[in-house]
């Protein structure tokens, strides 16, 4: 017989500034491989972010709200500052969950993974490789498009979209 | 409340031709992470393979035995003609796990992955990077270092090593 | 005032075994970047391929049939032995043009072309990059899901489908 | 009969800051594969380049001069603000020319590849490989030569050299 | 019969900012190899390090000294500015010595490299590559850690260690 | 006062089948860092060399030896079975030397050398990258290129080139 699986909780971190349609995928397929889902924002405050903490929080929760229609564990979003590893340990992590597109993010990734192993053997990364029609998006290129002013719809969510039009157009 | 967590399967395939330390780490892992775990070991007819199917069944089986101990759902191991994604599904997989080394690893992990989202989009996978002391260990190095009579242990799990000695000193 | 612009041509040398959806890809824009095409399918004696090279060029020639309904000049497809640059220029090729996936791809088609410039210093090579959905296409995952019975369509164009399963299945 | 060739033109983009030999190989190419050429040089306020647009400019027109003695379409060198893909529309563009010297960049041009793939999908992107003595020029390395004093000569063509020599030791 | 050697000398540049027991490793080894080694510290004022030269001097200084413990030449600091070619050649070295983590790492090195065939052909470089437990070890993300409270023991000698969290919590 | 520095041995394992002007660019760069330095050539039997090990070791000694005229330790070359970590020790090498070319050469021999350090920590092994106009040359592209009568001058060292020539065509 089996024994009642226990409840696994992932850590997805990012500065998200902003969100992508590149991890909105990789949100979506993490709720789908762990039973609870916390997505950790950096608060970041050397790299001059695009958007100050509360909007990319707003962002990700007004964006993520329809993927959690119906999920008994809803996908919760929380800012924090810190090592991202002493974060997932705070939100009772088992896992930290990380998106994979290129092998410039491979590397950085595995050079982060040997540090968090360090920091915190007991924690786990899980990855997820970025699928078909995402491989390209990143938060940089979001925002150097938006600048020039390029269409950036299909590369973010749609309230995020709206969001950073109004905050470079004013 | 917190529903019941659905119990979550994994497959892990590969040639295991022999089964390395790096495997076993990523065996070790991925049964920590996922509620079963199935280990799929591909015929492989075409690449002339060191060991026999029978074989690299036999050293895997006997080597995960200890991971086995006091586990609810106790890691198995399977044989496997034809591709990882419909055995995956035969054997009631949710994702089919895969470890990370290099960044050749990524490159052909990537190309597996993109086919396999075609054939089956409803199995994900999950990527474990290699930990410190495995990155540099694959099954061809082993096989490489044992024909020429250097010293395997430290890169195959102990009934593994005996066998191959045997096979290749018999 | 312009004076007329020379006629350009192209030469796309591989081995096509088979021909994939990505090669068509890389066909069809080539084919509107250069004025004149000419696909060198090369003999590749030593590799054993899949196919013998007068079904490979009965395959490309099949499927690459729509391609030239309306077309000024046809793309052509040839067999050939010998080196890809030298068939270039008995082809009467201004450039080599050649389709980058992945990262492997760039550093072997990298040491190819320092080869080449050597060997050809007149003959440039033009690079496209595989666009979305064709990255992760490769003529050996396909002949390996193949013979894996996996189903390949998307993966090939239709003719040589039906082709490589007739072959395969006898 | 062969229909006359339709007019090509490409457009290079890039900041040149400064323009390197590397570049020049480039253009000298890209002006032998298409059959006109716009050299869009791209205004870049926020990355504070060295020399300001109009000196970029001034250094790219003198230093390309001699490759347009006796051609029928002068290569043409224009500033730019915006998107690339933008740009190259506005000046007729049938195809975007970059440069690849190294694996980073092979990386960052698949990205911008497939951004602007939907930014434009018209406009396709030829890629040309870094000749011998070209792989390791780059205007940050040329930069940071000239800022320690070393001797930038044959990493930069001659008007451009003497430019920033004065524009550094003043 | 054997002549006497010449004495080697190896030229080992960076920031140092921090060093890291990563750098220590590679300072042990090429110590090792080559009969004196002079470590250059780069004084890059453009790039605003955490620590100043002369508390970089101070911390590899302190911290190489059991390394200098019998040995007959021992290991020298010096601060540079300038081109490491320059410095290298200044200092007498007959080689330049780098260590490599990853691919990032070797490509940039690469590049380096060709520069520096350029400007001192008769100075070659000599890499090494990072041993296991070294490779995810840079300055950079130590610095990170530091600044987020993280542990940084393990990923620098001990005197630089007890400096850094001086100069953050001072 | 400085000691008399120790004779160090250097020691290049290759298959050199055959050997190119790329790796006797690695060798007369080694022989000027060693003071002694051994090639090893590996007899390789699995891999079905073009020539057998007597004429890899007659086309290296005869085309290294200008490189011996007034050298005080000859570079000699000999040859080897099992692995290259014992063949160093019995040659009483310091260290092993080893070329790179490319991201693939990097990442091959990351693992090599992780393996070997376990096999032998104490024999350490010493880089060199590839010199401009070395960077694409391989003994697998030289030995497809003159099976189709291609031409390997600039590729092979002389005596080389005519032994394989008088091979390939009797």
């Amino acid at each position: 017989m089996t024994e009642p699986a226990p409840s696994r909780t992932g850590f997805y971190p990012g500065t998200f500034d902003p969100v992508t349609s590149g991890h909105m995928d990789i949100i979506e397929r993490a709720a789908g491989v762990m039973d609870r889902l916390v997505i950790g924002v950096a608060e970041n405050r050397d790299k001059q972010p695009l958007l100050p903490l509360e909007e990319r929080l707003l962002c990700l929760r007004t964006d993520i709200a329809p993927l959690n229609e119906g999920r008994a564990n809803p996908i919760t979003v929380i800012g924090f500052t810190g090592l991202a590893v002493h974060a997932a340990r705070t939100h009772g992590a088992h896992a930290i969950i990380r998106g994979l597109r290129a092998v410039a993010d491979f590397e950085y990734e595995n050079q982060m993974f040997g540090m968090n192993q360090h920091l915190a053997p007991d924690i786990d990364t899980l990855f997820l490789m970025a699928r078909e029609g995402h491989q390209y998006i990143s938060s940089r290129l979001v925002k150097e498009i938006a600048r020039l002013d390029g269409d950036i719809s299909g590369f973010v969510p749609p309230f995020t979209r709206g969001h950073i039009l109004k905050r470079l157009r004013g």
